[in-house]
This record gives C-alpha cells, sequence and structure tokens, in this order.
C-alpha cells in the first residue's frame, strides 16, 4: 500500500501517518520528492487501516499495489484447476460445452433438449427450475417441480446437470437434484449466498456480474475458496455497456485475464453474452480461441415458445451449426514473401 | 407491443405471427410499410409469448410500447406517496437527512454520532450491522451486536434507524431493531430477498444497483409492491461508468425521473454517489435542487479510523458544513437588459 | 512515478529500472517489501520514459501519482477565473443563461427566439451553422448563412453569441461572426482544432466528450492554454453510459469535480445531458446547486419542427419555467427536535 | 418509423400527428389499443420530421423501424467488399496482419522493425507520423519527417503502409507517402474530416470511437461512402467501460455484429482493445475466430523506449509468438457418449 501525501501536506501531518502504519502494523517507509511525499507500508498489516487513511488530513490518495484476492490467485497456485463432476472436467484439456433451455418448462421439453445436445456434442445440461426475472410478473421458473425433471433427465441422458440458487433456503433442496449450482449474474455479489455455498461440497458456477471488473469478480470467488469450497468454476456472460444492438457486450479479452490472474476454470455465456442468435457461432468460437475451457449456450425445442429467454436461445439445428463451427479451422493469415526474398531481389 | 417484420419475411411468416399474437391473447393489427411489415398486439395478453416472437421466422425485432411496471408507476397512482416511520415523513414536504457510520462498530460510536448528526439536523440514523463487502477479508459487520446498539441508540436519541439486510434469514430479527430495511445496490436483484420483504410490516429502502436502469430498478420495487408491501423507498448512490476519479457517477437525473415515472420517495445517498467527501455538499444541495425526498450521508467520529468505508465518510464537523449548505440560497442567475428596453433604444 | 515491480522481479531487473529512472531525470527511490519492491520516480523528468517502463521485464505496473494537467489547475491559479465576452462573466458571481436553437434555421426563427430567451432572462444566444450529425443523411446546417443570420441577430438583440466550430478550415470565417467558439462533445479530442484554436483571440467554450473522463477534460483544455488561449469555459453535457431512457448520464457532480481541480468556468448543458424537456427544469436547479457557472439550454419556437434535436428543445413557455425554477427557493431540511431537549427529556 | 402516442393523448392529438406524418412524405397508420394508440409513418418521407414529433403533444416516443445507414448495408450489397492496395486484399480470403509502431520514431526503429515484423507474417505496416495524444505535453509525432520515412522503409520492406490522419489540412501530404489513411478513434466522428477524406482515392482504415455504437460506427462509415469513397475498412479497438484492469474492453462480438450488418472488411486491434501485451495473442486468436478480415498490431523494437505507447507495444519475439499462435488449432470439445448408446444401452 503506497500512501500518497497532498502537495501541501504538513510535517505533523505526515508524521501522523506513518504512525498510524506503523499501528496497523506496516512498516512505513518515506520517499521524498520536489512536491509531495510518498509513504509505503511494508509488511503484512491490516490493510483496511491504511485504506482509511484515505481521510487523514494532508492524504490525496490511497493506492493499493498487491491483488486483494489471494487462494483464487496463481501466485499462490501456479497450476490450473480442475473441476470433476459426473465424468465431465471443467478445466481438463477438452472444452466442456453444456446446453440447454433457459428454464425447465416441462419433461418433454427438457428430455427432448437433453437428446438433441447431447447428440450434437454437448456433455452437461443446464436448466433453470429458480429464475431471476427483472419483472415480476415473468415466469418464475417451476421450482422444486423443475428440480425433479432435471433429476429424471439427468438419469436418462448421463448429463450432469448445472442450475441457478437464487437463495440460502433452497440449498439443501437443489444439491439432491444438481451436479452444480450456479450463481447467476445479478447474485454474484450476494454475499449470504456464497458464504452458504462456501460450506457445500457440490461445484459452484460463479457468473461475472453485468457490472463486475474482473478483481471483483475474482474476489467473489475468493469467498467461496476462503470458506472451503474450491470446486469453482467462473463464467463470463456479458458486462452492461452503452451498445444496445446487443443484450449485453461479451468481454472475452475478460476471460483470458481472469485465466491469467487465477488458476480456476472460466467458461462463457454466449447467448446471455450478446443476446442474439445470429452471433453465438462465431462468438463461440471466439470463446475457445481466447482459451475458454468451456461453453453454456441456451437451446430450447421452439424458442418461439419459450417462458424466458426465447429471444436468445437457438433451436436444435442452430445448436448443431455452432458445434460444427467449433470445429472449423481458424481462417489462414494471408501470406507474404519473405523479407529475405525481397532484400535479395533489391540486391 | 408491437413486432417488426423483417424486410424479406414472407406471406406465411406474417401469418404465422399473427395467429401467434392472437393465441397470445391479444388482437394483431397489420401495417404494410413499402419495405416492411409491421404486427402490432393490442389488448392485454400474456406478454413474454410476444417477447419470444423474437425468435420466429421472419421477425426482425419485437418492441414493447408500454412501460412494464404498474404499481410503483404514476399512471396507477398520481398522487406520491409518504412513508412514515417513527415520526418521520419521506416523501412529506420537507427533506428527510439520514446520516450515521457505514457500520456499527461500537456503543460509543454510534452514540456520539447519534448525538452528532441530530444536533446538525439529522432525523433518521443509519447503521450497518451485516456489511456487504467485496472482500471476504474485510470487516463483515458485528451482526446481532450492531443491532441491539442500533436499538439501544434509537431509545435514547429518538432517530428512527435503517439497517441493511442482506439475508431472508435475517428479517424477523432485523424488523426487531430497526425501523426501515436497507436493499443495497448489490442486492436490488436479489428476488429472493424481494420476494421475502414484500411480506414484512415495514418500510424498505430500496437502493439502485451500481448497473440498474431506472426501469430495472422500478421493476424492482414493483416485485415488492406486488407482494404487499408499498412502503418503499428509492435511493439513486451512483452507477459504474468508465469515469474513475469518482467511485461511482452520480446519477441526480435520475432522481428527477424516478419521481416522474413513480408515486414512490427518492432520496439520494451522496457518500456512495461520489466516494469523495470534499464534493458531498455540493451534490447534496444538487440532489435537493432535482427533487430528492431525502439524503442519506455517512458520518464517522474518526474517518480515518473507520472499520468499512472511512474514505468517503464526514466527520461531524463536515457533516454539519453540509447541513449549512443545505440551507444557502441557489445562485442568482445573472441579470440582463429586457428585450424590451433594447429595442426601445434601437428605435 | 511509481514502479511497482512484480514479486517475482529479479535484481538485475530492479537496476535496470533504476537506471533507466535516472536516465530519464529523476531520482531513483527504492522500497523494499516483504514481497516486492517499489521505485519512485523522484524529481522533475521525461514523464513518458517511465511510463513506457511498463514494458521493461520485471515491471508490474507503473502508477503516476501527480495529476498531468498544469495550467488549468487550482494548484497554478488557485482564484477562479472569469471568462468576459460582450458584457457577459462566466464565472463571475451570476449564473450566466444561455439559450437558443440547436440549429440556425432562418432569420424569423432565430429572431423570435433571441427575444423570447432574452424576455426570459438569457444574456447569451446559442446556434449552430455547422452541425455534427451522427447521419450524413441529417440536416447538417446553413453555413455562412447561418453565421450571418447569428450575427445580425447578435446586433438586434444585443446578446452575445457562442456556435459551434467543427474544422480547423472555418476559424477565421466564424470569429468574424461569432463571440465564443464551441468545440462539440465529439471534437473534444480533435487535437488539430484545439491546437488551431488555442492561437484564436476569441473564448472557446470546450464540451466534455461523451466517454471522456474528467481528467481527459482538462486535459484537452490543457490544450488551449498551454497554446496561448486561457479563455477557456468547459461545459458538462452528458456521458454514455447503459440507461437507455435518457439521451445521456448528466454528471453533475463532474461539474464540482471540474471546479475543484481546474480554475476554469464550468457549465452545464441539461438539453443534451438529458434528452428530455421534461427533466430540463428539475436537473438546471440541480446544475446550479451543485455549483455550475451557466447553463446552456435548447430552445425553439416549434420544437416539432426543428430541423435537428427537436425533440429535446424548450419551446418558449417550457424555457419561461425553467428560468422561474430557477428563483425557486430549495426545499427544507425536516426539522427535528435538538438533541439537547431529548436528552432534558429522558434526564 | 412508429409514433407511440401517451396514454392520455386526446383525439385533436392524434389527428395532429396524423396530419404531420402526410406532410413529411408518409403515410400515416394508425392502431388503436386498448390504452394507446400507434401511428406508423409507412412509406419513404423525410425522417427528420418524424423523429421532431418527439416533442408534439401526445407523443410518447417516437421509434425507428429500419436501421439509419444504407450504402454501408448488406441489404443494399450482400456480397463482402474488398479493399486492395499494393498488394493486399483486405476482405478477401486470408487474414491481413497490419504491424509496426505506433510512433515511426526513426529510419533505423522503423526499418528494423518493418523487416521483422515481414519476417514473421505481416503484410501490411503501420506507424503514425501525426499522433492523438491526450496530454499536449507528450511526444505528438515526427510529422513530415514521419511520413518520408514511411515512403523510404515502404520502398525497401514492399509492404504498404498506413498512417493516422488527424486533421483535413494535412490530407494532400499524407496520400503522397501513404497507402492507407486512418482515422483513429477519437475522430470517429470528425464529420469534417470525413467528408474530406470522402473525396479521397485512398483506402481509409476507420477505428470506432470509444463510446460509439456499432450503429454510430457505420453511420460514420456512411459518410465516406456517401461521398463518394467505397475503399473503406472498419476496425474494432476496444470501448470505454467500467473495466479498470485492461486500457479498454475489446468488443469482439461488435466484430461479428459489423460483418452481419455491413459489407464493409472489419479488422481488429489488439494492441488498444486490451493495452496489455501478455493478453494479445489470446484476444488476436479470438478475433480472427470471430470473423476479422485482419489484425493492427503494435510492435517495437524495444517496446520499454517506446516514445509512446510502450506500454501495450510488443517487442519482435513477442511478435512472433502471436503469428504462431494465429496458426494453431483451436482446443477441440470434449468428447461425450452419443445418445444413441445411452439409450441402446439403457434399453
Amino acid at each position: 500500500m503506497i500512501v500518497n501525501m497532498s502537495d501541501k501536506a504538513t510535517e505533523p501531518e505526515i508524521a501522523h501517518v506513518v504512525e498510524r502504519i506503523r499501528e496497523a502494523g506496516y512498516q512505513p517507509h518515506l520517499t521524498r520528492g520536489v512536491e509531495r511525499t510518498i509513504v509505503a507500508a511494508v509488511g503484512n498489516g491490516r490493510r483496511h487501516e491504511i485504506e482509511a487513511l484515505q481521510a487523514a488530513p494532508g492524504v490525496e490518495k490511497v493506492v493499493a499495489i498487491a491483488q486483494p484476492f489471494k487462494l483464487v490467485s496463481r501466485q499462490v497456485r501456479p497450476e490450473r484447476s480442475v473441476v470433476n463432476l459426473g465424468g465431465v472436467a471443467i478445466g481438463g484439456p477438452g472444452v466442456v460445452v453444456i446446453a440447454g433451455p433457459c428454464s425447465v418448462e416441462s419433461r418433454e421439453q427438457l428430455f427432448s433438449t437433453a437428446q438433441a445436445v447431447k447428440r450434437a456434442g454437448a456433455t452437461m445440461l443446464r436448466g433453470g427450475a429458480y429464475k431471476p426475472r427483472t419483472s415480476p410478473y415473468d415466469f418464475q421458473g417451476l421450482g422444486l417441480e423443475a428440480l425433479k425433471i432435471l433429476s429424471q433427465v439427468r438419469e436418462t441422458s448421463g448429463l450432469p446437470v448445472v442450475t441457478e440458487i437464487m437463495s440460502t433456503e433452497d440449498v439443501d433442496m437443489i444439491c439432491e437434484h444438481a451436479d452444480m449450482l450456479q450463481v447467476g449474474a445479478r447474485n454474484m455479489q450476494n454475499f449470504a449466498l456464497l458464504r452458504r455455498l462456501a460450506t457445500v461440497n457440490k461445484p459452484v458456477l460463479l457468473k461475472r456480474g453485468p457490472s463486475a471488473t474482473v478483481k471483483e469478480w475474482l474476489l467473489a470467488a475468493e469467498y467461496l475458496l476462503a470458506g472451503g469450497n474450491n470446486q469453482v468454476v467462473l463464467c463470463e456472460r456479458g458486462i452492461k455497456t452503452f451498445e444496445t444492438e446487443m443484450r449485453n457486450t461479451f468481454d472475452l479479452a475478460a476471460v483470458a485475464l481472469a485465466r491469467d490472474l487465477s488458476h480456476l476454470p472460466v467458461i462463457a455465456d454466449p447467448s446471455h453474452g450478446t443476446g442474439k442468435p445470429s452471433l453465438i457461432a462465431a462468438v463461440s468460437r471466439a470463446a475457445v480461441a481466447v482459451g475458454a475451457d468451456g461453453l453454456i449456450i441456451e437451446v430450447h425445442p421452439c424458442p418461439e415458445r419459450a417462458l424466458s429467454d426465447g429471444a436468445q436461445s437457438l433451436d436444435f439445428a442452430g445448436f448443431e451449426r455452432v458445434m460444427k463451427a467449433l470445429m472449423e479451422p481458424l481462417r489462414e493469415v494471408a501470406g507474404a514473401p519473405s523479407w529475405a526474398e525481397v532484400t535479395v531481389a533489391q540486391a
């Protein structure tokens, strides 16, 4: 931590900061510039006491140097983590494709979808039982009934399932029926929920909040690891920006950055990331190219009749096209005569 | 709702949309343009079925016309709502000032703060018992102990108190000790929590999420009203943007807009809105000028020793200065000779 | 400047940074922490050479400490600047109201508008001759003809005029007809234009770019002052965010911040700031309350027939209502019994 | 265009809108709903006159249906455009890699860079002569001297060059020395510049503004095509968001969207898109996977000594690693037993 004193800071103000740094368990280290003085807090003390010095007289700015997360960091664990569930390894060599409807609507709907996505190459099934909906008048999910359908289809299809959890009260029930618990984007900083999920023996899929920085996202994951659950998969699903043609701005560079900063597997959700079925094949390829360990894609037997997110869901044929797109090689770089040839020709 | 067909839509595709609109309980109404056809869905049907038509073949875009919220709307209730608690009327003629520490840290801290802010003109006390913190390693609040301190200081000071609720499990306990329950910005779309608070007989202070549009904010409030609780106060506290000099971008126009669209009282939080003590007097004045029904301001006996949000808290003298700034008249408009004078002079 | 070395930085890497800091004209100053080393660059050297060290091996991050602007800063000039033009003092004791149409459309239109806004209390006239339009198919302004109309109406009304400049090629012509030259939001970082305007003996109204930080805005103004023109007025006109109900997010806290950091006068544009006529009275009051030195408001005799920005323009009656709103006192703070009374009563 | 009347609109207000739509050259078409009336403007009239109806009494909102751009649209030209320059085809089958320093600093610097990037597979050279810099105190480019160096190195290397143009006054001089003119992100809506470049017989590289929607970007390109220059290449280079770990948010989905909406070639700039050398290989792969027709990458012989953008430039070895990354195949999708096998096994 560095405490940057104002150019008008007095000697007693500097002395006060030095003393407070010592009280907080750090060693103070002064650098006197031409215009201003900088005081570094060296060592491992109580970080928040330095942060609060922002309010001390003569202080212009407190700047943090080290990253605030620990257990999720590659500094603590350089090798990549793999999350295993039901025979699927997220973070392993292959890209894991999770597909299924936004909401579980009926046994038939989920059964046929599982069949179709599995045939096309998906190895996990998604389906919502409890739905976070912007409006109270929208379909809120079938709840327990949906969980039971998920269980059944998991059995028949052999696909492990992930479903969203919205409340600490539902933890036991959902753990009984699902292989992985999803924390939705709007709950990324629902710390009561995170603390509860930290104590559960199930993997957690942690979606990035629509306005969360990568750092905040990793700190949300830190809640899970710090509480004892290190089976965590991160999921980029788009952030909110001024762009209105797409539902969100799909931040694919954040996938690469999160994998640089953390050992946790990172997957991507092109359905929410763009909200546009016509773009999903292209951005899914991009997500794989940037390093994503998996994809989670919304698929529905008849999107125009879906009870939620129909506008961004693929039908079965559309999903197959996406899976085929993932097999196509990258477009080649346009060739050029080598410099050697050119310089020889000029000689 | 309007379904805008693509310029390449075929007659069967248009006919299909017309039929689906009828199925959804609306009357279809066609407008055939030179290049494209528009189908309006007239009446009151099942909205989501029209939204899902986005996925139907030949459809370019589904556009909603009416606002999606109802009970919070001024169309339903044109007169302004007033929320009364402990002798304070939020939404009444006077601007209500709520002040206090970010976190309750001790009986002494809260007692002295209550005394100071009351003397300066505040009529409600804030103080956190359960704190949503970005990092699991930060101070998380004193919990029940803090609630008890709040109760005591409420008694001695006569100031009603508001405190944040983070989990459905804490509802009963917090209701016992507080006059108003705050839903923090990061929980604005914690729908499980909203649904639970809709059943409580206490006013709710609903902060706007850092990336929530005004419409999403009002829809979150709609959860409370639709569930039976209409004692709701909205609170603007800044949104996330690219600007880095301030903690958030304080969206004061949204205060005016929310009051235009909804009958609910709207207050503003300049502490989180800017994160800069030096700006709080100016933006508090602006919040009052734009129409806010109240202010909620962080005050701490010694901000540089605060366990949370010290950097943006005011000390007692700073808070007094803000209260005095609220009494100062608006700067006058620079005078000008009247047009009449000018034209006479020219004649 | 501070160079924060990575926790894996080697001694030769640190030595290299130290040497480069010396080469750049600064004194290096090391702080060795438990995990990492920090090297401060003390003195006044070549800043960009330190910034480029970001790319040196072993460097994690280069952090700037001092603000990058100089001449616009209150550190250089603590007293507030006043820009005088045609008898109007922007930055003086009174709030200056500039009003007029988005585009000059005809002599009659501008003449009647000038008459109306002057009668209501405006002391300056705005009107576009060259219009920056998102689409090439939109009305682009009357050009020279509009400038001549502006000149005439300035004569008859006595109101000094401001008009937008879009190209270095138009500088002489516009200087001949206008009292103040406006740099539009989209040209805030048109550095060729700024450099040319720095050499002109006319005040410049510099609008904040839709995605410019306050720092970038002040650095754009620095181009003008560094080039010799210190008659500069800043104008906040809203930034782009995810909010879609309003044209922009009107960043009123930035007005207060810009006035804290800089001595230049700052005005606000509620028309572009919100894009909603129904909000203009409220946010204009807020702008004055937050400290704005003036307002610039779009007014048109018949907004629904305006050739540009009709949707956000006020008609004459609407503008009068705004001017009256600026005269109304601030809503009062709700009273409370003093703490003394309460404690006495309890004794 | 659709004019959505308020639920309180009176019959005379509706009649007025109908009449104005007719005056504007459209056919009005009414749809009367239960709560409100919608009036569609059918045909091809004067669009802005309908937009201005936003200000008419009784109107709630005017909604545009058709996209506002024409010549850049795939509706006008379904096949993809190819821009040819100096033997390079942007938009052709191969991905074109443009590389070089941010600024031209010396003949040696540019010569060695050209040699290195060509050897690694680049087929075009970039290098700035006139630099748009946020601060007036930063290096502003060598100007004409840099243009001459670019010419020379173009000759010796055989690589066509692209360089940025900041002012209409420099057009002739830059056309003489460069193969392609770049409009920088901050000048995307410098309409005076766009109008001038529309008359030039050279290809233009149009960068997306940091806060421009895809629609605004395409409308900026429309200025070029409408003015007569259809040799236009679009370039995504990141947008401004709340994320602070990267310089910009690299909007790769926008590359796919722009290619869907327009026939123009689209390239991507990972250097500005992320500002982080460590991410460039990953996001370059992603850009190619999403459909980009090319990449433009900053390379410098010694980034830590670069006069501009050193922090985000690659050195020669780093650029070679990126080129190699572009050759690597996509990671494979994790296999799954087919549904058929599973159902057979269950039978």
